[in-house]
């Protein structure tokens, strides 16, 4: 289970997974202003509490905002998923060890505003899914499917098998977003904030783009090198 | 005064604004690999301490990883200095009532990737400069120059009487990056996290650009959609 906060999370996840809600919780002072929230919740059976701003400000993290639900945990894929569906993934990301759960979640809002299938992350080198992630997502992370791996390498030979093309983003690439042809399926790699891609797997590669910088300190936040990235390549 | 932390903040200090620098703090577990960093230090005369763990972590916020210093408040300019210095500012950035000092963080570290000459914040709707955005900012904050203003409708007046351009974000735009002459001085306006442009700004734009997206949440977090913006009329 995972507890969930702010009111467009749980507006988000009524519209993805409504049955994924097992108990929404109302801070009292917020009743009156709620009505239609609340009429909807009823509409749609989905139990609520009205609670006091003690146990909202002991159970969920500060931000809540009188609003805040516990959830249960998100549903993962498995890459083969993302070849086997009827609607196949055209456009997947990557996530080469993010750590920052605010990244992670400015990441996932991101992939569904530009159309990402899914996002593949390393099981063991990703910060979890957590109820900061989710709430930085502003609910994103109900409409865009996750799947952890073991190996990133074995996933990019069994993602070129499938036809997709790999793109990843260093300082050292040469390609720019015109070289790539939109049409391919395409699976972007987003390197970590402190030390960008894996050296291991820049050989696998099939484009390497690279960010046009001026600066004195030469990089981007990993959130807004990826949404500079998809966007460009939507 | 600000206390800033982290060892790439104080590097960018030294680089941008050696004399703002008052005193760097080492802890004592890092001395060892310190050594390059604190003979430096010496040869720039910048008093420094070593210190334990308990002081660090009650002096400066839990992340600093072992470094941190004194340095004095930023700089902050005034509007015409943007007009009258002698590399006269070609693009400059507006923050419309940005909250999050993450947000503003990343968004001076993009402002400098792309060579934004100067940003401007309204003085009484903008987050405070604090250790947390100069840390975000990895060290950019050095060097953009920062200028706050009690009204962004006469800073806009003013801008347009100094050929500047008004670039404004919104989803209901009709410009796209392509409609925008790169050449023109340009200051873009970023709108706030939860609220977007100020309504009362929106006629006095005179590009008003929209991001397409095809997601459930439509809309992105403030410093990536900045990113994009700054990325695409660099």
């Amino acid at each position: 289970m995972i507890k969930i906060y702010g009111k467009n999370c749980i507006n988000e996840a009524i519209r993805g997974n409504v049955d994924s809600l097992k108990e929404v919780f109302i801070e009292e002072s917020k009743v009156k202003e709620a009505q239609k929230f609340i009429a909807m919740l009823n509409d749609k059976k989905i139990k609520y509490s009205i609670k006091n701003k003690a146990f909202m400000d002991k159970e969920f993290l500060n931000k809540h905002q009188g609003y805040a639900a516990y959830r249960t945990d998100y549903k993962t894929y498995e890459l083969e998923d993302f070849f086997k569906t009827k609607k196949c993934a055209k456009r997947l990301v990557i996530l080469d060890g993010i750590q920052d759960p605010h990244n992670l979640g400015a990441i996932l809002r991101s992939c569904d505003a530009f159309g990402i299938d899914g996002v593949i992350l390393p099981k063991n080198r990703s910060v979890a899914i957590t109820e900061v992630v989710a709430h930085v997502s502003t609910g994103a992370i109900e409409f865009v499917p996750i799947c952890y791996v073991n190996s990133l390498a074995n996933t990019i030979r069994l993602l070129k098998e499938n036809n997709f093309w790999i793109v990843g983003t260093d300082a050292s690439g040469d390609a720019s977003f015109s070289d790539i042809d939109k049409k391919l399926n395409l699976a972007i790699i987003i390197g970590s904030e402190g030390f960008g891609m894996s050296k291991s797997i820049l050989k696998d590669v099939d484009y390497l783009l690279s960010i046009p910088m001026v600066g004195h300190v030469n990089s981007l936040n990993a959130s807004v090198s990826a949404g500079i990235v998809l966007h460009n390549l939507m």
